[in-house]
């Protein structure tokens, strides 16, 4: 993880800290929490966290945290869950876990061909969400074989999602960049939604489209 | 432009077409509408298209068309109008621009600090709808000195999206990816606006924020 605001969000959560590299003023403004913690920390300068790691405009924390293990989260059936169909696109991951996270939904199951949850990219469009939204990689063709609750997901010919009554809970299915909701997970669908359109564009970006189905579901239940 | 998206939105626009490198599939394809043009045409290989260009995924069509003036739209009152205060991001400003026109909205008026229209970032990631809405580099303090009708903005502390009955006509600002909308803008907006939360993200990305007030907006006023 690299930058004050996602090394901060890490050191709140419950993943395991292996290495910090900060500088001293970093290290200052979260002693209490870093007293908490076990893992190596090495003070450095901000002109050598520049020089390391994925982004450029780094100046205060570097960390090394360990992965969390893939573990299927049971799903109740009076919660949301978000299921992504092939999400390729690290940014578009990271806008959608930053949207989950903003409404409320703290679970997110992930096509094995999604973007990987630990792209550098991914967690730095999370804004420190990625430490409150878990990702679950998994067959969806399986998982979703097993499920009894509402399954939804966005088309052209769906029910409108502004005067649709959303169940109490159920999964909602996000499509690919290019190709939408696949053949094979279309049918799982239980109930099919759309966005009503008031102009000329053809689709949504995928966060946009997560976005807007996360705010009329949350309206709705009010 | 580049990609067969791209070029084929620049063909059905009003924009002027200077040149046109394609494919012969691709010329073929659009037989009627470059009879039109007076474009010069070159057929090329797809290893050639490959090789030139911002992108590396372009097998069919790279085009040169000349820029569109910057002139200043009037406002009318009964229209929505979306105003950008230093969206500096390529790609945020593209999903704008696309989600601008899912619901309708063909002009925005931008600070001279965001993002440049003609980027190949912006432009790929407006899926084509960069020809059907117009962006206009401006003061924006001089130019909302101007303004008589409701100006609205995103803000912590606005009134909720959900319940707010919006005007029929407006200005909505969004802000900067990293600091909202800037003190100096915040004075001309008349209707501070909020989107509520139900979870523990502090903020949402500038292009999600903006397809869900419009959402609110044009649900709202059916």
């Amino acid at each position: 993880m690299e930058g004050a605001k996602s090394v901060e969000e890490l050191l709140k959560s419950d993943f395991e800290l292996l290495n910090l590299f900060a500088t001293n003023e970093f290290i200052g403004r979260n002693e209490s929490q870093l007293k908490k913690r076990s893992a190596e920390i090495q003070e450095v300068e901000e002109s050598e966290l520049d020089s390391v790691g994925a982004f450029q405009t780094n100046t205060s924390a570097l960390a090394i945290a360990r992965m969390k293990k893939n573990i299927a989260p049971g799903v109740g059936t009076d919660e949301y869950v978000l299921v992504l169909d092939d999400v390729r696109d690290p940014g578009n991951l990271g806008t959608i876990i930053r949207t989950a996270d903003w409404y409320g939904i703290t679970r997110i199951i992930a096509s094995e061909e999604t973007a990987d949850f630990y792209n550098p990219k991914v967690i730095s469009a999370t804004m420190g969400s990625f430490c409150r939204v878990n990702v679950f990689y998994t067959s969806l063709n399986e998982f979703l074989a097993t499920v009894t609750i509402p399954v939804y997901g966005t088309f052209l010919d769906g029910q409108n999602i502004h005067t649709l009554s959303f169940a109490n809970g159920g999964l909602i299915v996000i499509g690919n960049e290019a190709r939408g909701i696949s053949e094979e997970i279309e049918k799982f669908v239980t109930q099919k939604i759309t966005i009503p359109s008031f102009g000329k564009a053809e689709s949504l970006n995928a966060g946009v489209a997560t976005a807007i189905v996360l705010d009329n579901l949350r309206r709705s239940k009010k």
